[in-house]
């Protein structure tokens, strides 16, 4: 159904370093075409854009993922993308996005909203993770493993997703987006980024989140999720 | 499908006041056969067992409501429920149907479940919350206008959910669990209870939540929504 987010597992669970097992990629791209994850072992960022799947590693490569792949992602979010809302804006901050979906989509205050970007950015801030290096390794400690590069005046799309502060603990509050480059051979989880001109806009609000937990994995059946708000905006703020 | 959550709203945007609109009765049902969830105005307690839905008021009666019912529910949980664990126990406590829910299902710990009670119990104490006095009248202040009840030696069915400690702000964590008495006279949201015997225990695990969020719903749009664990707490604990 269009519109409606597809959620695997829960951010906390990355947190805690669940990360061995997960949805497969084909099961994940049937739920939508437009979203973001990571993969096994939190291996690299995962960008999903018109129903393609690039896995973007921090040794700067980005790889097409085959549907059929054996792959898996321990953390994902996916919708199948109708923007209802489309328009052009110049940005200078991840959180201007925010506040231009606030804008854009004024009776979803506290909604999911799904968000498109594309054109010329005058610069893009990126980071992509190592992976973890041992099996339960948390999130914060990848995060302490990871390449940053910024793109200045590349051309490329934004991918990402909005969720609501109550949503701590299952998912990033506040604003959350990948990109990746024209040619789709660069690209990252975007720590910053400053429009040239201005950029095509789409948008869409999700008021309907369907959440599949993982399922006989003893890493999330013993994790004890106590939730790190701090530390989820640490590494993915 | 069995055994998969359905939630309508968030447990704070009803402590937010949250509660003139709502999903009606029959799309609820259409979710499910075994769930929870309060009214328009928060006025009294739903109870949904066997596929029935009833409405049990501070003014001590039990009202089943038709489906067809224009009424509609501001928050409520249900599901199609098939246990996969039947046993009996006895039980002290709500804090013992928790821990009886962790030991029968080992491999969901950090999963929702559903449970079911059957049976005579020696005593069972509920609340039923009169209501908002006026609309965006936050939980906690309804809380302060509820009645309460102890039965002695009642025979009846409990329904309800154990929920995740990361889904607060979303959901009840812990247990939450409604009674209705085998007449489907009396009722209420369980405060405490303690078995005779043994009573019947049927539960299963539920690892698909699905969220529906309100839409065009002014009140739930404007809703800060901020979370306050310790209201939640104090009012459906």
């Amino acid at each position: 159904m269009a519109n409606e987010l597809f959620q695997y597992s829960i951010i906390t669970a990355l947190m805690d370093g669940v990360a061995s097992n997960g949805l497969p990629i084909a099961t994940l791209l049937s739920h939508g075409n437009h979203g973001l994850g990571t993969f096994r072992y939190m291996r690299g960022e995962m960008i999903i854009l018109d129903g393609k799947l690039y896995q973007m590693k921090s040794d700067g490569t980005v790889t097409p993922i085959d549907p059929s792949s054996d792959d898996v992602s321990p953390f994902a979010m996916v919708t199948q993308f109708e923007a209802t809302v489309a328009t052009t804006a110049a940005l200078s901050s991840k959180e201007e996005v925010s506040a231009l979906l606030k804008r854009i989509l004024p009776e979803s205050q506290n909604h999911f909203m799904a968000v498109r970007l594309d054109g010329n950015f005058k610069s893009v801030t990126v980071r992509t993770a190592a992976g973890q290096t041992e099996p339960r390794q948390s999130l914060r400690e990848v995060g302490k493993n990871q390449t940053s590069h910024t793109f200045e005046s590349a051309t490329g799309t934004i991918v990402g997703f909005l969720s609501p502060q109550y949503m701590e603990g299952i998912g990033v509050p506040g604003i959350h987006l990948h990109f990746i480059t024209e040619d789709r051979k660069q690209g990252g989880h975007i720590l910053a980024l400053e429009t040239g001109g201005e950029v095509q806009v789409q948008a869409a609000a999700l008021p309907k989140m369907h959440l599949e937990l993982p399922v006989a994995d003893d890493e999330f059946n013993t994790a004890p999720l106590i939730g790190d708000a701090a530390g989820v905006a640490a590494v993915e703020g």
